[in-house]
């Protein structure tokens, strides 16, 4: 696998569960809406995760992008929708979002990588 | 009309004509690409405005979030999906997000009251 | 009462019925969150409620930094704690926060007005 | 004077009174700061009047904004100046950032119609 | 010494040096500043120091939240009470604090670690 | 050439021709006004340089804080001047400001050692 896909996935979930086994209930509770949050409801799945990339891409958080860059990949989302839903995000937030769109690229060229080197 | 909603526009409206006729090339170009990041892509619009919304107001813009509300409301996008997507804008961008949000409610209820006071 | 402490609270009041009334699962639970998690545990109520105002304050959150000023009052903390957290907040979050301080010394001294006015 | 740029004094003169009288000293110092750093150095007064209005518009702090709009002014900068700053303001920071701009050129406005109406 | 705290510790003391030595006054005074608003005052040192953590932690800036874990550390809080602080960082600033919140637990092992293999 | 410089030029060359190779129109436009946007105007490009300096440094983009250093650099700002637009930044923007002025002027730093190296 990818060696930036796999890294990160790694380190988030060894470091989640470390969080986790913690016990603290307000933090347990906000891993658990994370999970609910983005299942089907009035929206449907796709659209949900496009709107936590773009949440996630003004308020610059690269790891936060990656998980949902991961997760919208996994649902089937084309390149061409994801880099609307950035494009939206780089005009709202500005140019500082640039920096953060150059990584998604590199994540979502590993991602499409990873599935390459599988067949 | 609702007061909120005439007033919100009326200034708007106002200070973007002062704006624009001030002739800044980039400012200009800024409000020209506004317009065109929301046109139907490989996203349809009613994703876009969603898009913009959520970007809008985990950035804490009440003006933005307005805006999007009312363009929502104009595409036809229902009351239940638009708050499923402030949902997510609050999970990510946390409990500072709910201020914004009792704005947001407030601001669709004078969108749904200046329709029904037309019939 | 004072006018500026009670407006705030029969808006914030008001709007809160709406949102909750409304239903959806990821904002009732993160309202509910927000009841827990100042409640004392490791650390006691005071010392949580001036981390509320701090990240509130950081985060120039108005109407958060009002909500927490408010239970600061309330829980008995002086005005000189309240500022000493108030200071430390101006210094990571930078002179972009004065604005937020002199909203915050308003409405401190509109809490104690109120009770002043009782007696 | 125009009625947004006696009021913005008014308030804040009497909340910084407030503030400053209550001999925190991280807090006055930090204000004691707030008027050196932008005293002539390596950089002259102008220059570091249009920094600090930059800085403001990107943290779409609308107090520091006027503050500093008001400082520009009255140290003879044009609003081809002024306005060619914030356009780089809204560039970096984004499309959030012209809610700020609007009510900028409203307040740039009443600095210049407050100097017409005394002649 | 564990390695994320000694080069975290060594490359902020060097760079602190070299812009010390730089004799920019306004810097140099908010370095100062720095040093003194965490001492004790109407509050304990303790409070202080989960104010600077929390404030680090909404703003998200993991160097920040280092130095104030390793300081809260060395002052003797628990894991439990500065965990619970975290908790109120990320539930006020939402899901985003999370991939810091990763990266706070992991250095905060590292410093309990480093304590660990002196003996 | 010194291998923070030029690492960071090659990621930043190399993802750019990536992102634009895409032909997204919006995220297009965008790189284009950031073009156009620090070139002489009503005010010259060593004060837009500075300005989109300081808009990058409040902002806490790293990567942004960089290609500014870099141009200013380029564009013969000395380094009194640099350091005083970041003394601004660090005072409006607050102590979580500071990590990133360590690493603007470690990249100072090596922008002025790969000139010294070609001597």
């Amino acid at each position: 696998m990818s060696d930036i896909v796999s890294e990160f996935n790694a380190y988030r979930s060894k470091m989640n569960d470390k969080i986790l086994s913690d016990n603290n209930k307000v933090i347990k509770r906000i891993f658990n809406l994370d999970t609910n949050a983005y299942a089907e409801g009035a929206l449907d799945v796709k659209t949900k995760e496009l709107l936590g990339l773009v949440a996630s891409a003004v308020l610059r958080c690269d790891d936060c992008v990656k998980y949902h860059l991961e997760t919208s990949y996994k649902e089937g989302l084309t390149k061409a929708e994801v880099v609307e839903a950035l494009s939206i995000a780089t005009l709202v937030g500005g140019t500082i979002v640039i920096p953060h769109l150059r990584r998604a690229y590199e994540f979502w060229d590993a991602l499409e990588g990873q599935d390459a080197s599988k067949e």
